[in-house]
């Protein structure tokens, strides 16, 4: 990616933080299930690697789409939440969702119809 | 990624065909230019290598997203454009366009307001 264009397109700066598939996954899941332990996502994108969802969790909070918080002090365990900014992805993925259905084929769980609604606050931020 | 959460999942279905920043971009350029050969893809992309490039364009091919047409036989040169199937991601590039407009700072190109109109058929298929 050349600086110029990325410094003109706002989809290639969107792809900057987002642009991979299981960031996208990490997003679907969070934006459905509300906050998620290390994991719960690790068993929902199965194939990923704990070296690869770590990385990716860190990239997403670095860009503040999400955040932790620790739901056990000893030892210390943190779960994963989406920011506002995080939530603001749900159209996008909504977006995706529809072209999948339409174009993809195969079946939806119910859950997905979630998506556009997700983009609300849920929980604590 | 296990074969029932993709099943179930329009998203992860979206990725397999879509899920890679190079190829999102592929589809950003046709949407917005319309047909383009391969050195201006290539161009376009910059960063992107030759095989990766041809790995790309051949996947979305196979998925029906994109076709290609010789503009010259002697020799043979190939320009690619979409498909109805890959213009109808159209809304998707649309709404990570106007997250990264909102949340991934920087400017854009006045070019990038067509990206919902250029889910409408342009030139021939």
């Amino acid at each position: 990616m050349s600086t110029s264009y990325e410094q003109f397109c706002p989809v290639a700066r969107t792809l900057d933080v987002i642009g991979e598939r299981w960031t996208i996954l990490i997003l679907r899941d969070l934006l459905l299930e509300g906050p998620r332990k290390f994991h719960q996502l690790q068993r929902s994108l199965a194939g990923v690697s704990p070296n690869t969802l770590s990385a990716r969790l860190k990239r997403l909070e670095e860009h503040g789409v999400i955040a932790h918080r620790f739901y056990e002090q000893h030892p210390p365990r943190a779960e994963y939440l989406l920011t506002d900014k995080g939530r603001a992805l749900g159209p996008a993925l909504a977006a995706l969702r529809d072209w999948g259905l339409q174009h993809a084929g195969g079946r939806m769980h119910p859950k997905y119809r979630a998506l556009e609604t997700a983009s609300r606050p849920k929980g604590r931020p």
